[in-house]
């Protein structure tokens, strides 16, 4: 394979984590999703629902400066220095993909990693997030740009980079043209075919 | 075809030009790059070296609303209106691959137009520009970022939308995933297979 370990950014309700799945089982590798989240709380000590709401929270890390070693960071720091140890530790063993945790700036020293980022339509997502996942929501717009705006500020805080912008990824996919040929497209770039 | 008509926006330096160049011919359909600037130069009565670089320069349309018909607005809006109109002609006649000038924003109420965005690390955009290109410049990076810039106000102005960024468009490449694989990947997403 070319790329060996593929990292999946998404928007919430663009199909990105159906995406990762099926790319995982097409190429007989493993998804990092929620496993990843119990290998993170296993190594940081928090609890898995801490670990998984982690880019739902407000970045506090303002005094970064003023701590000097990691048990004295904020908990978000902390969390994100354990979740960098666990991607490099996962990625370093075998083929994987990664969904979401700013895995391709974790990354970012390897030139084998595919970076991908999957976004769709506010009005697909809307309808993915209700009659799909299930999820009730008063005003789902702004449900979702409020949930834009936080994986932004998380990923921009940790990577310096912009979240969803084109130069950070090799592959952005509007999931419009349809979950199975991004899938198809994605395992052809992966494999370097 | 899915997609009959294929607009592609790029970076300078990055290989985008190329892509659209191979799509066509892969496709068998035309190409608009230097063919649509021959065709707007017709159409708004510019010399063709004026409408190629149109969006080297500076926006000037500051006073938009005191202008009340099309030759009284600014030159470059009403540049802009012609090759508008000429884009949709075009691209209502028959299938294609049109390069750059907003295209995508110009035919924005077709469903059946894929919009793809190509870009390429800084150092690729370099290497392409001087050793392909044969541009001569002094400082490349410098001259690659304004050039950004330019691009970025021209179609930020006129469609209100920014130029480059995942959501505008269907499907973002890097370059260095190869040329050919890209071409390849369009061709699919285009024929719907």
């Amino acid at each position: 394979m070319r790329y060996p370990v593929i990292t999946i950014g998404r928007q919430h309700g663009s199909g990105g984590r159906t995406v990762a799945e099926k790319v995982a089982k097409e190429l007989g590798i493993k998804l990092y999703d929620k496993l990843l989240i119990q290998l993170i709380a296993k190594e940081s000590g928090f609890a898995e629902e801490y670990v998984k709401d982690t880019d739902m929270r407000r970045i506090q890390s303002f005094f970064y400066g003023m701590y000097i070693d990691s048990r004295n960071l904020p908990l978000e720091d902390q969390l994100y220095i354990a979740q960098s140890k666990v991607i490099k530790e996962v990625s370093d063993k075998e083929p994987c993909v990664i969904v979401g945790r700013c895995a391709d700036y974790v990354l970012r020293e390897r030139k084998d990693v595919l970076n991908v980022f999957i976004h769709a339509p506010l009005e697909d997502r809307i309808e993915r997030v209700r009659d799909t996942y299930h999820e009730i929501e008063k005003d789902y717009k702004k449900y979702l740009t409020k949930m834009d705006k936080q994986r932004a500020n998380y990923y921009n805080h940790y990577t310096g980079k912009k979240w969803g912008t084109s130069e950070s990824y090799h592959l952005v996919y509007s999931s419009e043209l349809g979950i199975d040929a991004i899938v198809e497209s994605i395992v052809s770039f992966a494999k370097g075919e």
